[in-house]
């Protein structure tokens, strides 16, 4: 019997009901799946004021499965594992909890019931092996899966709330919406809550600079930042008694914050630079176009990533080749042949030959070095020049980026993007 | 003291050194940052022939992680502890080590150069905060950090190593594959490894009827499939005395799981329906354009993607409203007036357009309804049609997708991908 252990950090702040949460599954301990149920979960516990103590996982096993519950179950009020409810043999959580909860397997009659009409509603026959789909531990209430034959419950173990919910993280919201999130939620103290403010255009050493004094640890609302593929979040993480409170804790800090980031931040949560320069233009009745080499479709792509972008957005063009600039975007090949593809004044022409072509109010333009190979000394990988036209003239901007060819594609459309969001948010 | 505990299931097959991985940090235990450290050091540890047994997460909890450490010290061979060594107070993974070891720490002088060397050739001064960096349990061998100033280290914890290492995975990798790799894989017995064959067009019930048999539990090598975004992964796993005898076990169960798959394989392991398309196109010297709606430029960009398809890809047409169908690739009026902007005719009509315009040997297109409005019950949200035009004519295909508009738009331009891979192909 092998065994580990965590400790908890939930005695900080408030007090309040703590959790541990367990994925189960070999191929999750082999690192063939990534897990992103207990991420998931632990946002969602802290919204409702249960502090996540620690993530365990386990592989199909369910003498491994038992212990890590009744340990969980012996430190923690909740304990929530998910995945191993499937029909097949090495689904071993229902037998794991029912052992760690020290009761037998039972079926239920309507659970099976439901089972049987899933199969038929899709003109299927179910094998006998559904069939333990409908054991769970005696005592436990049955959570209903409205997606799945894989239905969750709840048990005792200890003094513990056990829930199981399925590993399909669909299945597993799903369930988490409709019943167990209003069910614990009795059950925390209080309530965390965490937003961010998001930027763009600045390094994480500037904003430490201009917000570093609420950064400082220990204080409510904690401030943190993040960067992700050149995006940097600020994290306003706030605890209080109630929701209502700890969001009126937020706003202030978030006020602070964004008065201080200036035009350095773009928006908030799950804003991105695509939502926000979308939606700027679709209020303002105003039309955008694309001309792109280096990022070869990247940038359209954001653009109508977004529903209700046909409002804004009618064409686009990719122009790898630089024949293409002269035939679509009516780029001078004097032009090409005097400064190179990759240079200030093809991006300015690549801008002001699709702004004409598709009669739009603005025209972006992306050309550079993505890489791996293509570079030179005087224009090495990673250089892209990009340029904006408008009514006003065009604007261009050289970039000098870093990382793989994957990387530098991102950020030069995310820097185009921003030269339109701060020419419209002038 | 609160605390969980998991065990092992390293009992199957070989006898093989276990582990377990540890990560640490509160923003992860939150679920603020997703962790993907473990699963990536879980497969690194079954190439040499080392099981994780267990993950375990913990927050920035000196007591929690030393008892983490301690138990799983006490239950396997090696324990990987990755995070917590940065410079603030925070950082609480060194002295959780050190008490779990049962030593003191102990600056070390060389590792206290190397970070004031650091600091030095980033014209910065070193903060005093940084020396404990330099500081280590007595006994424990240095790891060094190429790339930042968190070096890790490895100390015995009871029978176990305790290999410590950034939570950053671009150090924590480097750090891996220069030094930790070789130095663990004279403890592994034998060797597990995994390939996948990718698949794309067929369900995973075509596939479990193609090769159930060979998915049957308990056989050496184990096969499983795996559905993300639309590709279906067969995992084929492999144990062994030697890595050399693994591989010849898969290359057999892989050559029969092709032979019976047929055409819906399109590649291995990291190969993506882009990567082969390109490839097979620069092979033939053929080469590609796009005519894209619905897509946006998303199919443009995928093949863009990939290094070298400049080689056969010269341009692309983004033609997201009926106007610029018309002007950019020429489809008829009447056509879009009778059957509409979704449509098979349309279609066509966008591909042909887009390979005369061109000049290239195919042209793919897409137009259809991404959602989450713009459906009726005529032309539902997920309708797309995708046509492929070439010397030989031209065919098309009408798609019904599932999801919500990334789901669509992705699948679309994997449709249309395919559709040119099974026509290289023929």
């Amino acid at each position: 019997m092998k065994a580990v252990g965590i400790s908890g950090d939930a005695g900080r702040g408030l007090p309040r009901a703590s959790a541990v949460v367990i994925s189960v599954g070999t191929e999750l301990v082999r690192g063939e799946i990534l897990d992103t149920n207990a991420a998931y979960l632990s946002r969602e516990l802290a919204e409702i004021g249960i502090e996540t103590v620690g993530h365990v996982t386990v592989g199909d096993d369910s003498e491994a499965l038992a212990e890590a519950v009744l340990r969980a179950a012996s430190a923690c009020e909740v304990v929530i594992v998910t995945g191993g409810i499937g029909p097949t043999p090495d689904d071993i959580t229902r037998d794991a909890v029912a052992r760690a909860a020290g009761v037998e397997l039972q079926r239920d009659g309507a659970a099976l019931a439901h089972i049987e009409g899933m199969f038929a509603s899709r003109d299927r026959r179910m094998s006998p092996s559904n069939a333990v789909q409908a054991d769970f531990p005696r005592g436990a209430s049955i959570i209903a899966n409205p997606r799945g034959t894989a239905a969750g419950f709840r048990v005792k173990v200890a003094r513990a709330e056990a829930i199981v919910l399925p590993g399909v993280p669909v299945e597993m919201k799903m369930m988490w919406d409709a019943t167990v999130r209003d069910y614990l939620a009795a059950m925390g103290a209080g309530a965390a809550i965490t937003r961010t403010v998001n930027c763009f255009g600045s390094g994480e050493s500037d904003i430490s600079e201009a917000i570093g004094d609420l950064m400082q640890p220990g204080q409510n609302p904690l401030v943190g930042d993040t960067a992700e593929e050149g995006i940097i979040k600020i994290r306003i993480r706030a605890t209080a008694r109630t929701r209502t409170q700890a969001l009126e804790l937020i706003d202030r800090t978030k006020s602070q914050v964004k008065a201080r980031l200036g035009d350095t931040v773009f928006g908030e949560d799950s804003q991105t630079l695509e939502s926000v320069v979308v939606g700027a233009l679709l209020e303002r009745g105003l039309s955008v176009t694309v001309a792109e080499s280096c990022t070869g479709g990247l940038l359209a792509k954001r653009i109508t990533d977004i529903s209700g972008s046909s409002g804004c957005f009618t064409q686009g063009i990719v122009a790898y080749h630089n024949d293409a600039k002269v035939t679509l975007l009516g780029v001078a090949p004097e032009i090409l042949a005097e400064h190179g593809a990759v240079s200030d004044q093809v991006a300015r022409a690549m801008a002001e030959g699709a702004r004409v072509g598709a009669g739009s109010d603005f025209a972006l333009s992306t050309t550079g070095i993505a890489g791996p190979t293509g570079g030179t000394s005087l224009k090495p990988v990673g250089l892209v020049y990009i340029a904006l036209a408008s009514a006003d003239g065009t604007v261009s901007k050289r970039l000098q980026l870093r990382g793989k060819r994957a990387e530098v594609r991102d950020r030069a459309s995310k820097h185009a993007l921003n030269l339109l969001r701060l020419h419209i948010m002038r």
